[in-house]
């Protein structure tokens, strides 16, 4: 069962990640609060009557692999249908493709939907979502005409081929071949860990695969982007020809059963038909312009799962009546929830999932910003904002998402262990978020490396700022402007975090490295502190107009809770970024031995 | 892959548990150095060689149910012949009954090697260990002359029959009905989450079953206590009858796949046919008496999980090459365990494991001397240092254990999703342990209320007290010398902790349990900072001895690492016992929604 948080998305959408500002973008006229609404009530639909009733049997079930063929388990093929058939597919592309051409914003507030619904069918349309975005940012016009309109609606599906046995990621590493033939290239070679590489959902699959030309230089700077369908055109322009790829098995994974991950074999039978995607050796960067709107999906999908596991933990703990309230001991039993340690496990992850939720928004609106907005400035800092974020949207959102599904779990007792009570699926489902699309490790480099040593903090700095401007325009009342009190000595420890890093790096480059993780959990803590306080600043204001409604009374509550308990851990990481550094260094690796 | 942490386990029983203190008890002269050295040689050579690699085997095929019978996992059936043909299986327990009669000291150890090298499997004869201690402590001379000795050797196994569907954590709830028919009694109702509550590796299988006769009075004070044979003995004095009770499943879990989880139907047929152990209405109070041995040994389990964890990540680490070292771009690739990210989530395992062990261990070693010292006051001492540490071996190192397993997984990246690789597994099974034998929620609240309320702090206050002493006697050391620094500061921390939670008792009851978890995870780091700062005292004064092994200068590197990241929760946990247990409270259950 799942109930879309329709509230609380157009709260986070329009209190706190400038619905406003994205609507007066040009060419997002349309977009109005009203727009927004008929959408999430739509989509909450759509998940709660379509996609969440075959996530679990989806999960038991599993998609399958036989005779060389891939079936996705019972209901999917339909489901998508409807996903398709409603338009769902296209809401973030260009109308010119057949799509929406609905804001980042907007996009992101119904990811996360499908993705509480029902995450490992909302991973096909991810993948589309960024071999879309792959061939519209470089692709000819040609080829874009030849794809797009079909890979927009959802009649084909789309893939990102990276990953191969020998290079995880380290794609400095591929191997796969592509060799120049006519107009076209043949591809050869493995490529593992490809997420809907086959499925039995559409008629054909459109392959973005990284391979190298003969002559291409080593190195990230010599790979180069294909587009491979799985079918090809035939003469009479039908897609009937099946090209040289093979689906040699899928993974047994530890979650997201539904989602076939496969092995595809590329040319064993004279190398696959490939055509070249931009310029040869250009295939990772083209790749790099993809990667903040994918990971920035994935830290959604970490805080639906998140969201889903919640919902979960809340019917159970309401309606599993274990033991006596402890200050009624003679009383009649009570349901779970009324246990105070119960409680305080809900409270962790409400305070967690809703500022992160704000967060996933507010980069989708400086994604939207960033893209469209008339001013150079404006677009500039909308532009270094996602730079500092996408790290923290993707490795930390993760990171909680995985806590926050552990306490739902927990929650449930023994029952949570059962695999028919479905707390288990989540909590398999969401280990998958903290790795893909970069594990937090990555992101932590990136975070320290790209978004701070490479410019000396600059751009650290200018968020920075950006945060203690917003928090001058926050409610005077006291609650609140104690949390600013809390924001603004936290914003000194990062402070002195960062100018830490940048004396640590002169020393050895293995330091700021070391102890990159905390500081991307640092950050973490920050920015949903700054969100968590100003829901709880807008909450306020509309109390003091007179709406009295509970929604705004909690809001208060969960920051003051996530003040109580999150934020503290700012302290915690500064001393760790403080203290851990050099221990970590000058532990060899030989020093570590088993038995 | 599995390497018995012998170094390790002895470093810890002999220079932090004070194995010589308990050689020295009435009934354990045999047990030296030499001895406790070759037990683990010959349990960790049985653990890699025979429980090791059918573990995840019997986690891939799991234990099967078809025609009301249980199999276990190929392979499974001859290595606990094995097992118990070794003696393995009566190691603690009396001779005179054909154990080994070692101490809990050594068989915490041993067990520790069980658990890493195979959880599943070992939950058996811990299921039987339990079983025993029942009826050695309360069942009279006649039954344990009938059912000691087969279940010492091992050729019968035993099981624990608490949990109804209606009734998890909540014994008071038990419906199982028991009727008095001349010497014995008609057992019937359901059982479920029954730990190898069925399988084919014994002929027999002694149920312990709580019940209720039918004129008991209400709640936990009309619990009975039953031995219920799966098969009885027949005239010949043969076990060949087959009782009232019947295996219905056993459950689809999300680990420990080889071990049989059953719920069994009693009395279907009229009514399984049981003995009454000790008296009427007194069978919860015989099952606590076991208590804390059972939540001992999960603890050792948390642990050893994930030192089994450990490992596989250490080993993937040293032989997966991935990427350039940061300091070296321009050289080879190399294998991630040079990596600063990697060797940080190494460390964090490694500096939690160690002294958890030395926990563990230590807190047997009591258990040894509650048992048998000839020093009322040291029986006492000893008696009142395990009522305080049960919950946070049982409920902190689950919980680390959980944390620990799934750092393991994420040094594997994207292979450690796939359950080929062996991660994943671990990361399965470990969630259990901070489940059954009662939650964490459920220990937090035996620290804060039975362990601490409920005598105003005077056995929390000698536990101080003893650590405090304990301190005085370590290496004056700088390096030690700061770690005792920095105990002083945490006990502080602690004792004002104590006072304010002595203080919320007074205002609301509910308010202490609502802060009972961050006081079980405070004591949690302070123990283990004392045994880390004891173990690298040892170490400092072996260097100064001339014994210059990497074993000890790991010691003393490992421990300030611990200090660097796990101390400074002290304070963090200190805030939220101080500000977060009214926001708990405050908030109805209500107040929780969904969507």
């Amino acid at each position: 069962m799942y109930t879309a948080p329709t509230k609380d998305l157009f709260f986070a959408a329009t209190e706190l990640a400038d619905l406003k500002g994205v609507a007066a973008l040009p060419g997002h006229e349309e977009v109005s609060d009203e727009l927004l609404s008929a959408i999430l009530e739509e989509a909450g639909k759509f998940a709660s009557e379509v996609l969440a009733p075959i996530n679990h049997k989806g999960d038991i079930q599993g998609a399958r692999f036989s005779d060389g063929k891939v079936t996705t388990p019972d209901g999917w093929k339909e489901a998508y249908r409807q996903f398709i058939d409603g338009g769902w597919n296209g809401l973030s592309f260009d109308t010119e493709r057949g799509g929406q051409g609905l804001p980042w914003l907007v996009s992101a507030a119904v990811q996360e939907i499908w993705y509480a619904a029902n995450m490992a069918f909302g991973l096909c349309p991810l993948l589309t979502q960024g071999a879309i975005e792959a061939v519209e940012s470089h692709a000819s016009e040609e080829q874009k005409a030849t794809y797009l309109n079909n890979m927009v609606s959802g009649e084909w599906t789309g893939t990102m081929n990276l990953t191969e046995p020998q290079a995880g990621s380290d794609l400095a590493a591929v191997k796969t071949k592509a060799v120049k033939t006519n107009d076209h290239y043949r591809i050869s070679g493995q490529k593992i860990f490809i997420t809907y590489g086959d499925h039995d959902m559409t008629e054909n699959i459109i392959h973005l695969v990284l391979a190298r030309t003969p002559d291409a230089p080593e190195g990230v700077k010599g790979i180069s982007l294909f587009i491979v369908p799985k079918f090809l055109q035939d003469d009479n322009g039908n897609w009937t020809i099946r090209n040289d790829v093979e689906t040699l098995s899928i993974e047994h994974k530890l979650g997201i059963h539904g989602s076939p991950t496969a092995v595809l074999g590329y040319g064993n039978n004279g190398g696959a038909i490939g055509y070249l995607v931009g310029e040869e050796n250009r295939g990772l960067m083209y790749m790099f312009t993809m990667m903040n709107a994918a990971r920035h999906t994935v830290g959604v999908q970490g805080n639906a799962v998140a969201e889903r596991a919640y919902q979960q933990a809340i019917r159970f703990a309401a309606e599993r009546v274990q033991g006596k309230a402890i200050e009624d001991p003679m009383g009649d039993r009570v349901a779970i929830i009324e246990h105070p340690d119960v409680k305080r496990l809900l409270l962790v992850q409400k305070c967690r999932i809703e500022p992160l939720r704000a967060l996933c928004l507010l980069t989708a609106s400086a994604m939207d910003k960033a893209d469209r907005h008339l001013d150079d400035e404006e677009r500039k800092q909308a532009q270094g904002f996602i730079e500092v974020m996408i790290p923290i949207v993707k490795g930390y959102t993760t990171e909680m998402g995985l806590e926050n599904v552990s306490l739902a779990l927990q929650i449930h007792g023994g029952m949570g262990f059962i695999e028919e009570t479905g707390a288990a699926q989540h909590y398999r489902d969401q280990r998958i978020t903290p790795i893909y699309e970069g594990t937090t490790g990555i992101q932590a480099m990136d975070i320290v490396g790209r978004k701070l040593l490479r410019d000396g903090g600059v751009m650290a700095a200018t968020v920075i700022e950006m945060i203690a401007e917003d928090l001058k325009s926050f409610s005077s009342d006291e609650r609140i402007a104690r949390m600013v009190n809390a924001l603004n000595e936290a914003t000194d420890d990062l402070q002195l975090s960062i100018a830490h890093i940048l004396n640590l790096s002169k020393e050895n480059p293995q330091l700021p490295a070391a102890i990159s993780e905390p500081y991307l959990r640092l950050w973490g803590v920050l920015v949903c502190g700054w969100l968590s306080a100003k829901a709880a600043s807008v909450a306020v204001s509309k109390m003091e107009d007179g709406d009295d409604d509970m929604f705004y009374q909690n809001k208060i509550h969960t920051a003051k809770f996530y003040f109580s308990t999150e934020m503290p851990k700012i302290k915690y990481y500064a001393g760790m970024i403080r203290t851990s550094g050099e221990l970590i260094v000058e532990m060899n690796s030989d020093r570590f031995s088993v038995g």
